[in-house]
């Protein structure tokens, strides 16, 4: 798909012309980086229409305070959520920090895009989101935690930030959406130390449950203005070693 | 050895009652919950005078705002540095959230110890912090970040906390100084899906060495007050899966 099939497909289902370009630059690009689960299978995702889509809801700042601001996806989806987000903290920075959480906010699609965007405008960010729960205990047992990524995304003084972002299973669900992997293989990764991805995914679970003032799944996101320029010299250091977001 | 010897020991290293008192109570806890590498052996380590001990040094915090904070070590022990921030959080939880950056501040133990005692005082704790770089790439490479843990703890209405806290190393460190562990296993977890834990220890790397003031390693912070409280629920769903930090 080109992206104005992309943008047509959006459209057509009812979105209109600046969320489609939103989401459209969100899967556009989940498939050059290779995450496939998160990029155009998405699109068809949407179309089975797995869940209510209200193409007229607009996400809202329900408080804004000095380093803490609370938003409600409002009916919108997830990835509009944390777009309009993100432009609200680059027009606004925090003076030093601010945390952001926002609730009823789902789905948020491949945090580092978001988190990128942050370091691009010279902000550190770091940004977990919860999703149906889908990992359960390395020794068996209900399924507890999201697969709960967590993204980290740092400026550099060179013009090109990292961006860590990591989930906490095996396989990600949009791997099982884009018929990459089997739904057993969406346990938490790490073989025979997995007990620590779970620990990760259910200690980012209840990080973002507890911090929602309505149920459902979130989104929390940290971001921070640099006080220190460290990305330059550890690219040095790596000598070429690939590191995390590299193309 | 018995609590009144590691008092003992550390106040004949040159330590105050108050502070031999603080370590003490980390290095027993650290043993308690089988975490030995955090524990006595670190008494043994203190003893030998890895880098300077300054023992009138007191942490300082260095700047106060709205949901922000920055402190200084001083040239006090990492630990107590910790335990400084961790009382002074108690004593002014955030309205809402508050980012706490300790720089200069080395070394900061059982990273699930501190945030314990926030979640025991009814906040929401996520920490993470540096140390020498220990960790490189899973396919080689210069070593480039250090096994920074991350440990998240969450208050319940049931009185016991949650606390999730995950070195990015296979082994720790302090299994290699309490000889638990080989110093070449000290490499990123998670086998053929190591690059994970490597992301994650890079990406915490940069955090910590991107919004310290003064270089050198140092510990972020988030603490919070809980707007929801999901462990009990996710306890009964757990149906007697062991959860993390559970003895």
């Amino acid at each position: 798909m080109r992206e104005y099939e992309v943008l047509e497909t959006l459209q057509g289902l009812g979105f209109g012309e600046a969320d489609a370009r939103t989401l459209a630059d969100h899967f556009l690009d989940a498939e050059r980086r290779g995450k496939t689960g998160h990029g155009l299978s998405r699109v068809e995702w949407l179309a089975t229409r797995p869940f209510e889509l209200d193409f007229s809801a607009r996400p809202r700042c329900v408080l804004d305070e000095p380093g803490y601001q609370r938003w409600d996806a409002n009916g919108a989806l997830g990835y509009l959520t944390l777009a309009a987000i993100v432009e609200a903290q680059r027009a606004e920075p925090p003076q030093h920090a601010r945390l952001v959480v926002a609730q009823r906010s789902f789905p948020t699609g491949m945090l580092g895009y978001w988190a990128r965007k942050l370091a691009e405008g010279g902000l550190v960010a770091a940004l977990t989101a919860t999703s149906p729960a889908r990992l359960g205990h390395p020794d068996g047992g209900p399924k507890l935690a999201g697969t709960n990524p967590l993204a980290i995304a740092i400026p550099s003084s060179d013009g090109e930030p990292l961006v860590s972002d990591v989930s906490m299973g095996r396989v990600t669900y949009g791997e099982v959406l884009a018929g990459e992997a089997d739904e057993d293989e969406l346990v938490p990764f790490g073989g025979e130390h997995a007990h620590k991805a779970f620990a990760l995914a259910v200690g980012l679970q209840l990080l973002v449950d507890s911090l929602v003032a309505e149920s459902g799944h979130g989104a929390v996101l940290l971001v921070a203005k640099p006080e220190a320029d460290p990305l330059r010299a550890l690219r040095a250091r790596a000598d070429g070693v690939r590191l995390p977001g590299d193309r």
